[in-house]
């Protein structure tokens, strides 16, 4: 049925459409059905609502994500049929069943979440089926391909690096520091990173308190040529588009096997086309993985770098507590500038794990002899050079470095008698700062004063809770008392 | 924040809101944030959706779920806020990673999918996770008192007793007729049942054939009160909604964990007051279950019976081919009406089981002593009682019984030569019937003329496919050549 276009600038995140009861009766159309929207060539699969005001019968409202995806104006024409059931689900029954997939299944699988085939539940019966199965190396490599081939490619000249971590520490943001001081030297770094799953901020949540981070491919293309480098949001690129979704889902239920969590990475890695990439894999006690953990994942990640061709090399790092001081978009940023700025005050647990990436790096790419790197690291650090190409990056990221502040509702935890900080419990600080409002209030964070077995005396500051509502603040204190003892460990 | 309601006719079939940009800001709510709505003292969760037209900034548009919950009219002010993420979330996370959860955080998870806090892709991971990681048999119970309390629950005198089959056997209508026998003796017998969900016809299906099945718990307890039993539809009373819930997501990857078949059974036995209760558990080639499955559910059925103090057998039938000559609503009831009018033609299969399982009952509720059950049956059977008492239910669910008839589009199957029927394979013969249309057509459907390995000639016909439009016998038809080699041996 052809229905005019009626945009309300309706936002849900996701394909949704309204139309007129009485044209979804025409169309044997029932809610939460599928339809399926076409402008000439171009189709998206949308869940239906029903209205019986506002929309005429012969109208359509659509959300953002169809009319970014169809490019469509006001009262344009679409073609709207039923869609039926992607047979896609039968594969996620097999998979959840505990059964390998094909390659060709996998990537029917990926085609039906690249078009909106799959409702959202669906996908989150796939997630949780990898995550309850898991996937052979050869399904993952699979997985991998469909998701670089559902999405665009950039094809970069010259030595293209990258580093990427695990994640699962609060704090850690060494990406900016790392890039800034690789690029100086000609590496070629398109970094793009995602925004938080179980974190309090991704470095893409990080770079936005300063600068854009959603680009297209075209004009990342321009940065790079610019600044070697670039910081920015994966999501909106269109490189292995089905990772972002997916990962949207996940992000529900904060899950992430360890075959998601390859794909994911090297899906990125190469439709970006990055040839010498650096893994971190921080392990410990609140950390994303266990040390016998991290190490089945090098082998995994060493195996899969050698089926797509890749320089890889994988380094297992401690992550048994937070790195740098602040949690959160803003809190992490101001690390970050004090790092690349020389102050005195920088988290030294930040700069020196920067270095010793860049280090590696620069051996890896050639640019500095084996057991040379870090010195060159940090000498290029000194030299300010590492700031100033930062500078470069985030002005061409459409942005400028500013002072920074923090949420305006805070709380300080004070030590009430001497004791020793037995614990910082990475993903209790995560939800911590979470609570307060990460990532989606850059302000919200914590303010980390202490780092673990560190002594504290009476009233001294353990850590400021930073928060943009009242409520959001109350939630984070309330979260806090409950959960102290884990948290800090006493 | 208070805002005004404007009431769109906004169908979703979930709570949904959608408020102004400018509100959003102001509330720090995000897209798919889940809001709180309250008005006086009931409130429901919403997903969040935000447009920038039609809405005002003191206003929201609420989908026709909460205009229902709330009792809302337009112009009504409800409150709104940012609700919390549902720590449920982080259970449904614990059992995804193969934890056991205690009674409290069933109640957690059960609530929030009770009161809508759980989106439809987070009930999606529950589900998946307790398929893959199951339940322990306290586990299983904590959810059934769960599911039990968040609904409500039938209160009645007398020995109440039920019946039910696990499914998966085409045909094998025998609940009609056991619930005959057996409320003629003054059993108590609130029989509730579930519409096809894969198969070609529920009990639902086949009692609408004659009467409504469609009540509120107050019409039920009167119509018990009539006849002792009655043959409703489970679905839109009120017993155990969350079951209801969890299947309509169930649906989608058509899976079915014991733990879930469990409790959505038991809740509703449980809900309905029954204390006498026996299971039919069909096992062989093509049913839901292997032998060795069966007795694995046999086991969690009778412990779990105990712990909800029940009198609960279960018994183990071959499953290994249909059970009556109809298959389909119609032609099931046809076979029904044979048996409880006695009649030469009736299907001896589905008269044995039947008498049978109304004997076990029968036994199991002393109305008759052990070992004499089925011939109690069988006189019941005989001297018309059963078939008055039926003829009674129906005529107080407002039906009467009147003659049948199958589709006028049917096709005959016959043997091209000399052969046995190696196989009557229950999916394939479910689906064949649900390509001619079952279950929304009732006239659409299968008669059976043979059993297994029983030996036809030249000419004999082996079934008749009936359906209510050519194409749906074409489709039928083509289903059929292509299958018919595994459907019936040959």
């Amino acid at each position: 049925m052809r229905l005019k276009v009626k945009i309300l600038k309706f936002l849900t995140g996701k394909p949704v459409c309204m139309i007129n009861e009485k044209t979804a009766e025409k169309m044997s159309l029932h809610i939460n059905n599928r339809a399926s929207i076409r402008k000439r060539k171009k189709r998206i699969i949308s869940i239906v609502n029903i209205v019986s005001k506002i929309i005429n019968q012969d109208e359509i409202a659509v959300s953002d994500r169809i009319v970014k995806n169809l490019k469509l104006k006001n009262k344009d024409i679409v073609n709207v049929e039923l869609a039926q059931r992607p047979l896609s689900i039968n594969l996620i029954k097999k998979k959840l069943k505990g059964e390998k997939l094909t390659k060709q299944e996998i990537q029917n699988i990926v085609r039906d979440i690249s078009n909106n085939s799959l409702t959202e539940a669906e996908v989150a019966f796939f997630i949780s089926a990898v995550y309850s199965k898991g996937m052979s190396l050869n399904e993952t490599k699979n997985l991998i391909q469909a998701m670089v081939k559902t999405g665009k490619q950039l094809k970069l000249k010259g030595k293209v690096a990258d580093k990427h971590c695990i994640g699962g520490i609060a704090g850690n943001r060494t990406t900016p520091i790392v890039v800034s001081i690789c690029a100086s030297t000609g590496l070629i770094m398109p970094k793009t990173s995602s925004r938080a799953i179980t974190s309090a901020a991704g470095t893409a949540d990080v770079i936005e308190t300063f600068a854009k981070v959603d680009f297209s491919v075209l004009q990342i293309k321009k940065i790079l040529k610019k600044t070697n480098a670039c910081f920015v949001w994966g999501g909106a690129l269109g490189l292995a588009p089905v990772d972002d979704k997916i990962i949207k889902i996940e992000r529900i239920v904060k899950i992430d096997s360890s075959a998601q969590l390859l794909a994911s990475i090297l899906a990125k890695k190469v439709s970006v086309g990055s040839k010498y990439i650096l893994i971190d894999i921080p392990y410990g006690h609140s950390a994303k993985v266990t040390k016998k953990q991290a190490k089945k994942l090098k082998t995994k990640f060493l195996e899969l770098g050698k089926r797509f061709d890749l320089k890889l090399q994988v380094i297992l790092t401690g992550g048994s507590q937070p790195i740098g001081n602040g949690i959160g978009p803003v809190l992490e940023m101001q690390d970050i500038i004090k790092v690349l700025q020389r102050k005195e005050d920088a988290p030294k647990d930040l700069e020196q794990k920067s270095i010793m990436l860049a280090g590696k790096l620069l051996e890896m790419t050639g640019k500095e002899k084996k057991g040379q790197g870090k010195k060159l690291a940090l000498k290029i650090l000194n030299s300010g050079k590492a700031f100033k190409k930062f500078e470069q990056i985030i002005k061409a990221q459409k942005g400028k470095i500013k002072k920074l502040k923090a949420g305006k509702y805070a709380y300080t935890i004070k030590a009430k008698r001497k004791n020793k900080i037995k614990s910082l419990n990475n993903k209790l600080i995560n939800t911590l700062a979470r609570q307060a409002g990460c990532p989606e209030d850059k302000q919200a964070g914590i303010y980390l004063y202490k780092k673990l077995n560190q002594e504290v005396k009476k009233r001294d500051k353990i850590m400021t809770v930073y928060a943009v509502s009242k409520e959001k603040l109350k939630n984070a204190k309330k979260f806090y008392y409950k959960n102290k003892k884990e948290m800090i460990g006493f």
